[in-house]
Formats: C-alpha cells, sequence, structure tokens
C-alpha cells in the first residue's frame, strides 16, 4: 500500500504537504517531505521523515519509487530541507541520491544542523547532481520552527496554551477552570500538545488540578514528554503527571537529594537549576530542554508560572482559546507587571484567528521572536 | 442626481442595501429601503427613511420614480418594514402607495410599532394592493434591532464597547489606556458610535479622561447625543462632554437642585433616577432613554459602569477591540463577581469576529437577548 498520492502539478507543494503528515512523529528530527518526479513531471515516489533513527524523506521517497518499479536516475528530486550529509542514526540521504542516480535536487532551504549546514549540497554537487535552493523556504522554516530555533538559538519554540473567558480570565477567584471553552476547543488543544515534544506546566497547576497534560482528545503518533516547573520538588510520588510510557522532566531550584530520589524512583528525570528568589531558572530550563533535543515546548500552565516565562521573555507564541462568555473576576492569563507605561507592553501579531467549535483559536505570536 | 442604483436581480436584497445607507441617519425611525420594480423587473424607482419628520423610504421611491419619468401604475414594491398606516411627522405611507396606483407589496415583516402592527397592510389591502410579509425578514430585523427593542421591550438595544489587549485588561493599574488598540479599531469604533442614537458613560471616566465622545474618525451623519451616568453629579460645567449641537442627557442618584441647575444652564437634561446604594437605577435610565425615543445605546464606559450594567443584564452585544499585546495585570473588562461557579458565566455567542487594523473585532450577543 502506498501512501494516499498528492497531487504533483506543484511538486514542492508536494512535498510541503507531505512535511506536514511528519508532524508529531518525527521529533527531534525535523518534517521534511520529498517527492521525485520524472522529466514529464509525472509522479516516481514520495516520502516523508519517520521516527527518529528511522528513514528520511529522501530515502522514503527513493523507496517509494523502487516500490513502484520506477527508475529515478536523472529523476528531481524536491525536498523541503537539505539532504543529510552525516551519519546520525541513519546514513547520509544525500549518497542514497547520488547512488540512485537523481539528476537534480530542488532543496527548499539549507539545514541549519551545524553537522549539515550546506555539506549535503556540496556533497551533491560533487556527486555531479545539480542543485536549486529556495522553493517553499519559508513554509518549509515555519513548519521547523521548532528545529530552527533549536538549531539556532539553542533553545525550545515555546509556545504557550491558555483557555480564557472573552475577558480573558484563565480560572474563577476560586480556582475553578474545568471547562471555561468547549470540547472541540479543548481537542483542538490537544492536537496542539501532540505536535510539541512536551508539555510544561508548574506545580501550582499540578497540585490544584493533578492534570495528565498526554493527548486524550486528538489522534496522536507519540505522546509528548512532560516537563514540570516544581521550585521545591513538591510533586506527590502519586501525582496523574506520571503516565507510561511517557518522559518526565522535573526542574527544581531546590537540591533535595531524598525528594529527588523518590520521584527518580518513579522514573522521573530530576534536575536542580536554581535561579534567582528560589526559584527554577527557567532560561537554564531552557536550554536543557533543547540539549535534550526538544524542539517545541507546549505550555499548560497557571497564571503565575506563566507571567514568569513572559515577564524573562522566554515565550515565542501564544495559542489563545476565547469562550464565548463573561466571568466578571477571576484569575487573568498571566500575572506580569503591573506596567508602568503602555509602552512596556507585550507586543504580539496576530497569525491567525479561526472559529473551534463555540470558541475562537487566537494564534498570536510574540513581535520578533520569530527572527533568528 | 439619483443615487447610484442597486442591482435589482433581487429586489429585495437592493431594498435591504438602502436601508443600510439610513444607519446613523433616521433615528428614531427604523432603517427602511423601497425598490418598485416594473412588471419586468425593470427598476422605477428607490429610496430609503430620511431623517425624521422627512420623507419615509416609500414615498423616496414613488418620488424617484417620478423624476424618471416612470409610471408605477400595477408596478410591485419591495419594502423592509410595513408600510406605516399612521400620521406622524409625515403623511401614512400606504395611503401614497395606494394612490400612486402600486399593485403589489412585498414587505420583509410587520412594523412593530402598535401605531402601525399590522394596520399598514390593512390599508394596502383595502386599497386593493396585493400585499405578501416574508422576505428578508431577519435582515430588516437584524438591522433595526434597536427600533424593535424600543418597540416590543420597551428599552433600547445596549451595545458594549470595549477596548482591551489580549489578555483583557482596557488600563493599566495606573489607569493608562491611551491607546491600547490602533487607530484603525478606533475609527471602526467611532463608525459604531455613529450608528448608535446615544453614546453613554460614567462620571469616573469622565473625571479620568474628559473624553468627548463623538464621533470624529469616521463619517457621521449626524452626532449621537451623549448619555452621562452621574450619581453624585459630579459632571464639570467644563467638561468636553457638552459639545455644541449635540444633547447631553445626566443621570443622577441625587436630587440636588444647585448643582442640576448649572448643568441644566449647559444644556443638558437632567434626570434624578436613585436606585439601592445612592446609584442611579440603570433599568429606569434605559426605559427613560426609550421613551425618548433612543433606539440604540452605545456604551464606552469603564470596567465599574460595564460591570453594573452587565451584573443588572442590561447589556444585549458586545463590541470587542483586542490589540495584539499583553499587559499582565491592569483593569478588566467589567468589574462584576467573582462568580462561584462557571456555570454563572454571563453566556455571549459570537457574532462576527474580523481583523480591524492590526487588531481584532469581536461582536458578541450576550445569549437570549436578541429573542424578544
Amino acid at each position: 500500500m502506498h501512501a494516499p498520492e498528492i497531487h504533483t502539478g506543484d511538486p514542492m507543494a508536494a512535498a510541503l504537504a507531505l512535511a506536514q503528515r511528519a508532524i508529531g512523529l518525527t521529533g527531534p528530527n525535523p518534517r521534511v517531505g520529498c517527492v521525485i518526479v520524472g522529466p514529464g513531471g509525472e509522479l516516481l515516489g514520495q516520502g516523508h521523515t519517520q521516527p527518529a533513527g528511522q528513514a528520511h524523506a529522501e530515502v522514503m521517497a527513493l523507496a517509494d519509487a523502487a516500490s513502484r518499479g520506477h527508475s529515478v536516475r536523472g529523476a528531481t528530486a524536491y525536498v523541503t530541507l537539505e539532504p543529510c550529509s552525516h551519519h546520525g542514526r541513519t546514513g547520509p540521504c544525500c549518497d542514497a541520491l547520488v547512488a540512485a542516480g537523481i539528476g537534480r535536487v530542488v532543496a527548499s532551504l539549507q539545514d541549519p544542523n551545524p553537522r549539515v549546514a550546506g555539506q549535503g549540497f556540496e556533497r551533491l554537487r560533487a556527486g555531479g547532481v545539480d542543485v536549486q535552493v529556495g522553493p517553499g523556504a519559508a513554509e518549509s522554516r515555519e513548519l521547523n520552527l521548532g528545529f530552527f530555533s533549536r538549531m539556532v538559538r539553542g533553545t525550545p519554540w515555546v509556545r504557550m496554551k491558555v483557555a480564557a473567558s472573552l475577558d480573558g480570565q484563565t480560572a474563577l477567584e476560586n480556582g475553578a477552570s474545568q471547562w471555561i471553552t468547549s470540547e472541540a476547543a479543548r481537542a483542538d488543544g490537544h492536537a496542539w500538545r501532540a505536535r510539541a515534544n512536551v508539555v510544561l506546566t508548574g506545580i501550582g497547576t499540578v497540585l490544584e488540578d493533578n492534570p495528565r497534560l498526554d493527548v486524550r482528545l486528538a489522534p496522536v503518533k507519540r505522546q509528548p514528554d512532560a516537563v514540570l516547573v516544581d521550585s521545591r520538588l513538591e510533586l506527590p510520588a502519586d501525582a496523574a503527571l506520571f503516565v507510561p510510557g511517557r518522559r518526565l522532566f522535573v526542574y527544581a531550584a531546590v537540591d533535595d537529594a531524598a525528594r529527588a530520589e523518590a520521584l527518580r524512583a518513579r522514573g522521573a528525570t530530576v534536575t536542580a537549576l536554581p535561579g534567582p528568589g528560589g526559584k527554577v531558572d527557567l532560561a537554564a530550563m531552557l536550554r536543557d530542554l533543547a540539549a535534550r533535543e526538544v524542539n517545541e515546548v507546549h505550555v499548560e500552565a497557571g497564571h503565575k508560572l506563566n507571567g514568569s516565562l513572559l515577564r524573562e521573555g522566554l515565550v515565542d507564541e501564544l495559542l489563545v482559546y476565547l469562550a464565548p462568555r463573561l466571568l466578571g473576576q477571576g484569575r487573568g492569563m498571566s500575572t506580569f507587571g503591573p506596567l508602568s507605561r503602555l509602552s512596556d507592553a507585550l507586543e504580539l501579531e496576530f497569525k491567525s484567528i479561526d472559529p473551534v467549535g463555540e470558541d475562537l483559536r487566537v494564534i498570536a505570536r510574540v513581535r520578533g521572536r520569530d527572527s533568528f
């Protein structure tokens, strides 16, 4: 059985559509699609990156062409990222393309991975392959912002999810928050969890709501791992956050060997990263997560941790669900400030606005955060 | 010069489009359009309601046909509301239609004005005119929700305008609020002021910002009047709210003859409507405004008066501009509550969501408020 074919009138658009299918599947590897077409533009083979350690998009497309009985000699491969040149968990894709006799490679952009970074293109050219770079670059980068962020900035892309009433309340003063938004919005939120490598929350949310923070209301290819900011290591050993088959990273500000050991016994990875004021050094935590190959962080936390992340300039994007109701007074989205001037506001840019069920989904990017 | 012609493939759609042109022009009269077509569907005349005391849509369309040299004998008149049957500031439209020899009237819906309420249709039928009612009913009612509200409920349609950051803050804690939204959103807000009969605010806003609350950033046919909730009659005699050529209605909870007289000397209409707790009886105020022929109230007030209006169930619709920024902490949209259960939330329904400049405009209706 082949995957459903994608219209190849625009092979790079088809390759980008294939790359979309790799969302939630390939982390920490980038989401890459590849389409191989013959001289008349006919589809010979297609594929996208598989889970880490398995085949990349180019190898999948070559195998697909072979399984269809097509020769790819002299054919053109459209690929949404530079073919890799290094021996990682798999062999170099550029060697596979050369070996298969591919005549031309059209790639969206150079791989920011310092182990590739143009060497893939060089090896293709050295192998006699014609190389063009550029088509689909913006889309491919956007699809892999987390991967690019980790490679270029050394930190993951941080997306903060908030569910609020139209007047910006995320909970009543008594803490009640289940549920402000509709089931449709919660399912959509789970789909966003599924595309991230980790879901991050704070100990306040755990002690108050005891959430699992796994993906249940949307299709999932592999559960994202969980990250907990737990300055004083208060996580109960029976918390719902311990989900079998998923890793749990706990960041603390204290070095409490007994508590840490109890959590490690339950399978958690406990790291002490003390910052000022007895709090976890959140910036160091993000660097540590990047070192652990985390591309995208999905934050679902309370207003205090949200406020800390925003105040420290660590958030790239907001994913906000607004429910058609007013709550009057309650807990806001994030406690930072109070500001003294409007010009000190955290400036955003709306990226998309869509109805989700009866609610509204707003994706807003912190201005300038995607310029890296 | 005739007004630009409107495509008459669907005469009722054309009549509704004409009625739109009456927004901000005809209050307290409804917004009505009329298109007269001949037997082959050809346009003979068109018109819409003029300012109160001047011609209604039907008379305008008849005059338009006459000025074009067309006979309307046996023609069909499409009109978005029942032709009036009473001598108000003008003569009855149904008599004019009968006299002109109109053969058929297609009307969107019955006039809720108790002085009409079906009598227009009766008189048309008695005059030998064929009458059909129904096409365009929903659109016509929506366009005239304020008029219908005043006629049916005895209160105006109350639309509350809010400008906030994405996290629901309408001002910083120190009161700074100019400006949270963009000039494009403020101009759009002025266009909404222009369609209302009155712009309503509270004394807190006046003492803090001294606003004019007139229409400056959008085209305007006549300035809406101003309404001030001023429980203790604190309005300074030199407030910017005194705008020449516009009426100012001040509602107080105290009966302070000297202060009231000072404001009357400046042209204000001062009414004492004391309610519980030394506050103005807001429900009584709305009934009083309806008695003064106010169809639509545009509220631009602070979080306290907003909260009182919402708490008392007096708001029909929210017009919310959300700016792409976060302010963290500050003043919310409306101070009501705190609620003890999420099920006590004020339930809304999103009617429209549109980008306005860099901001977002959300129109949300309080659930059930348009069922009257």
